[in-house]
């Protein structure tokens, strides 16, 4: 890792009131983090020229580098131009080139007098050649030091860090090496589980080198393996994470990992139906929805979903699944209410969930307590689970858990 | 608003690789906020000894309080109490009270030898009285400012902040009065548009006093107005925020406005029909269990919520809800899918949805047009729009706009 250091600073008072969180700066840091760039700060100042100066100075005088987040819209509010100009101890320019862009953007339609503003530059600045929006982000040189200006809307200023900052950064850093990593995705052993059965890997690659490991936990989304490397060329690098993530495979097992592509599991059962030319029917009860709706999140899900029963009252268990009157959390309830999905939305293939996701007790049984059923084949397997968690996350595991149960037997599939 | 200003710390190298996003600084910003406090920056920092300590006495300098989060749990990483020692210049000391404490908490299993580490106070800073978890909070007096240190679990940062913390720092700020607010939430108005009818009244507060009133945006959980308002008495400024609630809503009307206690769209509509002593039954297309899956988010949605069938594809909304073969997405459409999921789940009142998610077009349907359908009193009513947005935003608010509909028919009900 290079001695080069970068920091970042969040620009608005909204931010300092918390009426928006700062994810700007969580998602530049992990930038900086992956490509080896060292970061030892990250602060919020609201709209005042003063302050803003302030932590600019501050900043420049710690850190090699400074990304400020925020403040190049057009309005009065909107001080970063200025109050870089007044770091640089230079003026603003109107710059001829921005002002065509913010024009063509406008397309002929009348331009508010405000907008000029976003097309001044401090002199000696430069202004990104990345633009997806109205707001040009700035490269503004401080001696030997940098300040990289872009704007607080995510998705412009994801694609100005990514295609410019992060470039020049790692050019100034003198890290000419090419660092990537990939991420697998894993559902069923906790993240000191993981650490323990990876154990002696991450000892061999503190040894021998080659790649780092990295566990995070991300909820309905699987626990994440990151795997990082960093070699000389593309081609050296991607070999190191493909045999990398093969090890870790071999270590974990088909039955933990569910994506070496950082997929979400959805995606992953989704494709696999569409593969095998299957389609998928969900009948759900504590989850209330929740499978569907992230099933529906994924793009094209159509081309294996077909539909939910939602039966939150027992008698929708009864009455539209079929499930034989009698307590409607046990095993004999999930394996009716799995066949039934498959019978009425005419699904090759089918999951169901019934359970107590609480606050209170129902029935006798006791909050935390799912039945979870797989059909694949006309075959239904079932299992049950206690989570000690409160109500939102029950739905959320009993979500992943029973989604990863139907990979595994599609997976099992000739 | 009083001189006084308070500054946050967070600490932790895992914010700033971005590995969590930090909602504590801006939950506690909040809380500043509404408390009359000034707050002007806030600074994130890694587990390192010396920039910890200088983050601290750069806050301590130009701030007269600091709350400083995360860093007080057991291990060798959390160096918050060492470091809030040595900026107060005195030695860490074992409390005997917080021995017995956390000793408490184990109940009788062992102890780790390093839990006894978060019993240990800097001489002169004291424990505080709030500890929902095993590690302590601390008030920590350095001249005549006050560094508070709280841990970075949210649930117990919160109640500390909440008991301890604010009305220390608010008797510190010489702020005697009680200052509270009401979050109104509406639907079916853009932020500019509920400014703007609200403008008015705006002006009249700015002229005569009394509170102040917000606009903040919040997607499915709709666009909220928060009244302010500051008295001597709870009783007094329990009056003004009620008084002042009644004039924005004799300004929005019922319609726009569906909660005037910070209530979702899915409680009030289950609380409406739980009242009228109705049951709810949901036929839902392109949000794929998401109104399902957010009535359910609602502890005792049972009382109302019988379930939701989730036709995705076509074939099921013909054979489970007897739509007629043709376009699925019409009038004619969502209106049989609205009586089809009264009939079939025998509920009372039913809302159905249905309509292009995208990205694609289907059936020569343009992505965003959604048609909706409340069925009240055997009665369907049905509405249809073409949402500009993204998927995941076309299906959020399709659901809070169908519910809303369904929600003032039921306001009609005699």
């Amino acid at each position: 890792m290079s001695k080069f250091t970068c920091e970042v600073v969040a620009v608005g008072t909204e931010l300092l009131l918390g009426q928006i969180v700062d994810t700007n700066s969580s998602w530049i840091g992990e930038q900086l983090a992956i490509a080896g760039i060292n970061s030892h700060f990250q602060t919020k100042v609201g709209d005042n020229p003063d302050r803003i100066e302030a932590v600019l100075n501050q900043a420049l005088e710690r850190s090699d580098a400074v990304i400020v987040c925020g403040g190049l819209g057009p309005t009065q509010d909107d001080l970063t131009r200025d109050i870089i100009a007044r770091v640089m101890g230079v003026e603003l320019d109107l710059n001829d080139e921005l002002v065509a862009k913010i024009e063509a953007i406008f397309g002929g339609r009348k331009m508010p007098m405000n907008n000029l503003r976003q097309a001044e530059v401090p002199v000696g600045a430069e202004p990104l050649p990345v633009m997806p929006g109205t707001a040009p982000g700035l490269k503004a040189p401080v001696g030997d030091k940098v300040i990289y200006a872009v704007p607080g809307v995510p998705w412009e200023m994801k694609q100005m860090v990514d295609q410019c900052i992060m470039p020049d950064i790692k050019a100034r850093a003198g890290i000419t090496s090419v660092i990537r990593s990939k991420t697998l995705r894993t559902w069923g052993e906790s993240e000191s589980g993981l650490a323990e059965r990876l154990g002696d890997e991450v000892d061999r690659l503190d040894r021998d080198g080659g790649a780092t490991l990295a566990f995070l936990a991300s909820g309905v989304e699987g626990l994440k393996v990151r795997i990082t490397a960093k070699a000389e060329t593309e081609k050296a690098v991607e070999e190191i994470l493909t045999e990398e993530a093969q090890r870790v495979r071999a270590i974990l097992g088909d039955a933990l990992i569910f994506s070496d592509n950082d997929e979400s599991m959805e995606q992953v059962v989704l494709a696999l139906c569409a593969e095998r030319g299957l389609t998928l029917g969900i009948a759900e009860s504590l989850t209330g929805g929740l499978i569907g709706s992230r099933l529906t999140n994924v793009p094209g899900a159509s081309a294996a979903f077909k539909g939910s029963i939602v039966s939150y009252a027992s008698q929708v268990k009864f009455d539209v699944l079929g499930v034989p009157e009698g307590p409607v959390v046990s095993e004999e309830a999930v394996i009716a209410m799995a066949e039934g999905a498959a019978r009425v939305l005419d699904a090759d293939v089918s999951v169901a969930v019934t359970g107590v996701a609480g606050p209170d007790p129902q029935d006798g049984v006791e909050v935390g307590r799912v039945w979870m059923a797989t059909m694949v084949g006309g075959v239904v397997e079932t299992n049950t689970v206690k989570w000690p968690f409160d109500r939102d996350r029950i739905r959320q595991f009993t979500t992943i858990t029973v989604l990863n149960a139907l990979r595994q037997r599609l997976l099992a599939l000739p």
